[in-house]
């Protein structure tokens, strides 16, 4: 998979000044620290100063007026020309899914993909799938009937997708991710839990993906939805009925209760959990392994169990680490008053 | 998937009367929001009272009494009436999982496959297996040697049930859960964790569910138990030796440490934390995101972390809150005391 | 999988004497309580006396002078000696994992796979992929292109190794678990968060393991690095640029967010959440369902969420309880003092 990029290319890819060699060639990319004599690396944080300084990359990404111990390619925003240089050294999709239906899938021969759709070793597509162009799907992937796969979409291993879920274009389900799963519901009666059967289904919207080992279960009835452009990171759990906006970064191991409601552009951190049918606002954030037992409202963060806008959060947290001392304060007063003790044993 | 109901019919199936046209057709289920004419809905709780005054669905199942703009069948419980209706839109076992063994799947000759028993494409059944009648694998489906598996079961894609474990019947398991992996038993020395062999097994007995990409770990020796009727929801932990009672309802990203025991028809929401070898008692409580860090008596309920009974960890949660209040009249009463601050510097 | 051992045999083997009848063979190891004539079963901890006096057993492993009412063979740590009988009694690999490639496998032919490697059905093997001698790959495992796996490793069924990633010798996947996804790296703007290509690897050495749907993100750029001898159990998150030492413990469902440096011997209870780029120090403790908000110092146990050192998150939790009794308290004084009612209403 190695690649080869000439440095004065790159330069006039990225609109900014090559200050070395324009012959320099690396053949990767990688942090400060990281980085050899092949790599090109990037300076913006002032915390990795140090970094700088003693890097061995061949060249380093860098705002004007940076001083490097190596050559440097000017940019306006370091990172930013970064993650454009690291998808030049990504492997191309078609190295990791090469095209065409491999001999061993099983595909129904309802199912209707479009041109260019890869469908790797041991896949499964059942009756009625449409798939759209572009899409790959890697080794050992189960697509339940009646599923809709938009276009350039990518499904990596083992994943399963369940009958009647619609997949946007451009989404990617990492590896062990389940769609459509059904949802958690039960009556509650003197015989213990009974099933009630789910028979909606999971919408992605157009630009969602979907961590590894993470599920999003079908909804009762209608759909579960996850908005454009939502990221998911791994070992998500989005329960049946929820709606999820445009636009949001779910972090690892969060969880949704039944039929949350969650606006546009919100950042959740890791471990978070959010009670059933709460709403949270456009904009909102909710700190990593905070319980969210209310409603929050747009715009609003949010932090700790049960979690609280985080200013007052923080107020709380501090002072609980001040019981200490506020006891003994207390205890000093009860003492200088006298009597206390007789007083609390009445 | 479509399918038609007569409300006529339907009415006299669930024991109710249908006060409107006799020849009304619906072909789906839905919620008062979502529901369109095609659609059968319920009103049962007050909450969605408004829903109702505006729903557009084509009937609403609904007490007797309940005034609502649509025709409506009376029932007297309209939510368990309309799972019953869910389960007439539910597709057939057998579409979603032909009968007969896949002609891509390897069951190994020593297998015992009862009549009806279904096994999906590129599903694998090891030597000695066991499984009963009406009992359906999806794809990709690893079934280890000398399992047994019960009647009318459920395997769905992507299952892993390692060798020796026992299924009961009517147990349904979702796409990627993993029955009997190891126990995470270790021996702590100078040269860091040394494996412990895990050589038990894990027992589900009838009527339980195990939710997608959820974890039942083999006993160290012996068992690790899930009692009948139980539900798990997705992304559980359940540790070697642990053994849950009947009719329990686990909630997602729960997670069980090694040789808890749990009574019958305990309730855990999502995010539950509990210690090594504690007990709960039957019927207990555990709400959203407790840790549990002790036994729990048989009724109670507990919250937070770490846990407490409901009643007690509510008044410290809102104490906690109190604690800027707090502060504050004890600094008033130093001050109207006087010389506090000199006592302090002692 | 039946076998038999000999108790005067395993007492020469585990180096302890054999106080019963010499010819007397057992099939099966237990806990005191689960087990049965034919069981051998052992005695350390005090707290299960009782289950001794009554224990069933054919024989039990205890240290000298302990009375036990069946045969005892003597050794100085019966727990550990029970460990070896447990590996006794596990099915041999060959058992479980048949050497060779089964038909149905997929192997690319330019990977190199060593005598004796296992790959059961369904299995995938990408191009350029290394496996070494002894290594076992159970049913439907995923090892994308230019992984490196050493030897005598076992990869149990529906593990994804994604390409490029590097697996030491004797390391252990349990099923479903996910090496190398995309981390979860995102540059937020205005239309929301666009990915940022991942394109390192994941690293495991030597005599790891790794739990079942546990994920290894791969690194942005470099690697994310599990050190030798580190166990990790099921649903574990460890996201991209993570680096822990040798020898940790890492329990269900613990997670880990980007760069997070962990040293060596460290031990994590279930569900504690790590924050980006924290470092916990050598043998540090976290307890179960921390939430580390800040650095851990070598040899630090902490607790709580946020995490505090243990004994002062202790002493705090435990004035929080007392937070009832310091409100009553702090009334009780200001009614003594009079007037304070007053003084707040100013």
């Amino acid at each position: 998979m190695s690649r080869e990029l000439r440095l004065s290319e790159l330069a006039s890819v990225l609109g900014g000044t090559w200050e070395g060699d324009g012959d320099l060639v690396v053949t990767g990319a990688a942090s400060l620290g990281e980085a050899g004599p092949a790599d090109v690396s990037f300076f913006e944080d002032e915390r990795y100063r140090a970094d700088l300084r003693t890097t061995r990359a061949g060249a380093v990404l860098a705002k004007s007026g940076v001083e490097a111990p190596v050559p440097v390619l000017r940019v306006e925003r370091p990172y930013e020309a970064f993650t454009a240089v690291l998808a030049r050294f990504a492997p191309a999709r078609g190295e990791l899914f090469p095209a065409g239906v491999h001999p061993t899938a099983v595909v129904d021969p309802t199912a209707e993909l479009a041109p260019g759709v890869a469908v790797g070793p041991f896949s499964v597509v059942g009756a009625g799938v449409r798939i759209g162009a572009g899409t790959a799907l890697g080794a050992h992937v189960v697509v339940g009937r009646e599923v809709a796969i938009g276009a350039d979409c990518l499904l990596y291993p083992q994943v399963t997708v369940r009958e009647g879920c619609r997949i946007g274009d451009r989404c990617i389900l990492h590896a062990g991710a389940v769609l459509g799963s059904d949802g958690f519901g039960f009556v509650h009666g003197p015989g213990g839990p009974r099933k009630v059967p789910q028979i909606g289904i999971v919408v992605l919207e157009d630009d969602v993906e979907i961590g590894a080992n993470s599920c999003v279960d079908r909804a009762t009835t209608g759909r579960t939805v996850i908005g454009a452009g939502t990221k998911v990171d791994n070992q998500v759990q989005i329960a049946h009925n929820v709606r999820i906006g445009r636009g949001c970064a779910i972090s690892a191991q969060t969880g949704f209760a039944g039929s949350v409601t969650v606006g546009d552009g919100v950042i959740f951190g890791g471990q978070v959990g959010v009670a059933d049918h709460l709403v949270i606002g456009d904009g909102a954030i909710l700190a990593a392994k905070s319980g969210i037992s209310k409603n929050v409202p747009a715009g609003e963060t949010v932090f700790w169990y049960p979690a609280l806008e985080i200013s007052k959060a923080r107020r709380l947290v501090a002072l609980v680490r001040k019981l200490p001392e506020m006891a003994r304060r207390l205890a000093e007063l009860e003492l200088r008053l006298g009597g206390s003790n007789d007083a609390r044993e009445e």
